[in-house]
């Protein structure tokens, strides 16, 4: 049995015309499904809430030598339409890149993984199996997204060996990057309250600015640390502060703030939240006002160290690319932080520049090169099996 | 010739249904300037800009024993008209009070301080000069008020020896303080440019907000001073911050400020000003961002330092209340901090519980006895001469 192979251009190109804004379906996932059920993949729809995902599996379940791919089909919405020089759903092809929001943010490393794992099954079917996890809720809550599929597998006995997520990983240029881990976010928001009062009397009142400029700049000063093994330092901006009080001779009676801690693996959202509570109670003794803090942890910091994994794909997209990828675990937060809990995790993917922004695109012969890199380190994979 | 003397509850009353919210006349110097010309006084308009002023005097231009009365006709605007259970313009009598806009700040002053000068000169005529300065600007922007008044002064070669200005100075009780200075007032308005930025990359961005918070910490913690002689401490109030950023994972490219200050004699807006502008500038230097200050100085500080005007005006309040007064240089500003530029001034008046507020009123036994007071104040100023 011969096949033409699953071009990861042309699968790019589809899944960019299925206007897939979270948490919209949109066509992309009914796709994939019958694109990986013709090639031999069971696949099984794990939609929670209004969110739709995909988990498709080729060779046997629970197989202990299963290589998981994750990635997500929906997008940010489009913005300012009027600001697109393309149809941000029409994948356009010009100059060597196809347009389209998703085309980078990723779209196309869900088509590049998708086709690599078919040109294999197809090819040169392995000892092993290959699972592929696939949400609909990567850019929205994030809460029936990959967290659903992981449930799922749990549930039913599915498994991964090892994961790959397949977002965007380098910041210029093709192979330059791939990312071993994440800093943890954490965001809080102080709300301090003192007692107003005419400012020619600031001793009948109690400003909360006094408190909030103190407790801001202990926290803004403060050095959470220089650094770990594999991460850089961690780091807190206070991202704003208001008080809306356009009265000279008044002193306001409350002043809100919000912090936003990217951390390493030196701390945990739990230790960091405590750090935070006693930072505040500290201030509100000392300056005899009311201080409340809330908390979102929305991840904590991951890290799958150098070893097997990593050098497995480092090889890979040294192969490919000729360069030898640094080992990162700087950026924001993405599914992995989810998957690491189930397996070791290691994200790769192609040149992140255009994510989010109005004319997103990707260089086309990048695409055809991540699934070269998806393909070779498929096959190294199970060749070391 | 004998005279029924003129009722300063009346007056009140009459000047109270004069609308003469700034900068509308509204009818209250035109009827000063009837009634004191009647009795015998000098009255020249001394308008400027759209504001209306009035100087009126009883005896030779230039005496040199010239005992000075300064007031404001013009009231603050009625605000929520809802609110109040009396017409704002009415002068209605209740329970021994007179309500409406101004009957506290300063219609009664103002009424009281013309029927006790209009009593003296029909009863028993000084050896000197009275001259009254009564201006339409004294809520607004005060700049073509007393001081307009003033500058007319100058240029036509009238003089005031001393003079009292009849702004409410007692808090609770008749006769229990009058105000020999005023502190200062500033205002500062800083804008911290820095570079905006993803929160997860600080070290790419310049968060104007750790700049912020140090400035105002450092200015909020500051000393000013510890008191003068007759002046409480000085107090600086950082009355808002604001940036107005609603995502946590960005951080902002401005945040502005805002400070007031309430300085005592041992400082002057100039050498203020410098130093708002000298911490501005290190902390721009330290943090590498951009700080922009405005400065507004509405006033300097000044004192009448205790002596014969101070003595003459707390002997009388005491005959006439059986209070010793407090000399207290409290509270905001008045025009007070202008006249102190051509003679000795002191500020005597009534209490000014509800100054500004809905259902403005006076005690009306209070008008009667504040006009006592500045006749005791006239005959004894003059018996010294």
């Amino acid at each position: 049995m011969t096949h033409s192979p699953l071009d990861p251009q042309q699968l790019t190109a589809d899944l960019i015309r299925c206007a897939s804004v979270t948490p919209q379906e949109g066509g992309a996932l009914v796709l994939l499904d019958k694109v990986l059920s013709a090639a031999g993949f069971t696949c099984t729809r794990v939609d929670r809430g209004e969110v739709s995902n995909l988990i498709a599996r080729w060779g046997d379940k629970g197989h202990p030598r299963t290589m998981g791919f994750n990635g997500h089909t929906d997008v940010v919405p489009v913005g300012d339409t009027a600001a697109w020089t393309v149809d941000p759903f029409g994948a356009e092809e010009k100059d060597g890149f196809l347009y389209g929001r998703g085309a980078t943010d990723m779209k196309s490393g869900v088509a590049a993984f998708v086709a690599a794992a078919v040109d294999l099954v197809q090819t040169t079917p392995p000892e092993g199996a290959i699972l592929l996890t696939i949400t609909g809720d990567e850019e929205g809550d994030a809460i029936d997204g990959t967290t659903a599929l992981l449930d799922h597998m749990d549930r039913v006995g599915e498994q991964m060996d090892v994961c790959l997520v397949g977002e965007p990983t380098c910041p210029n240029e093709m192979g330059e990057m791939i990312k071993i881990g994440r800093r943890g976010s954490l965001s809080a928001w102080f709300t301090v309250t003192g007692v107003q009062g005419h400012s020619a009397y600031p001793h009948r009142a109690k400003n909360p600015l006094n408190a909030m400029v103190r407790l801001m700049d202990r926290l803004a000063s403060h050095e959470l640390d220089q650094g770990t093994d594999h991460f850089d330092a961690s780091t807190l901006a206070v991202v704003t502060i208001d008080t809306g009080n356009p009265a000279t001779n008044v002193i306001p009676a409350q002043a809100r703030s919000t912090v936003n801690i990217r951390f390493n693996d030196a701390h945990s959202g739990a230790a960091l939240s405590d750090w935070l509570r006693a930072e505040a109670a500290r201030v509100a003794r000392d300056f005899d006002v009311d201080i409340g803090v809330e908390i979102k942890i929305s991840g904590e910091s991951f890290i799958t160290p150098p070893g097997p994994l990593s050098d497995l794909v480092s090889a890979a997209v040294e192969a490919e690319t000729g360069r030898k990828p640094e080992l990162s675990t700087t950026g924001g937060t993405s599914d992995a932080r989810f998957v690491k809990n189930h397996c070791p995790v290691v994200e790769v993917g192609l040149v992140g520049k255009t994510m989010h922004q109005v004319d997103e695109r990707v260089e086309i012969a990048q695409i055809h090169q991540l699934k070269s890199i998806y393909g070779r380190i498929l096959r190294d994979y199970f060749d070391q099996g």
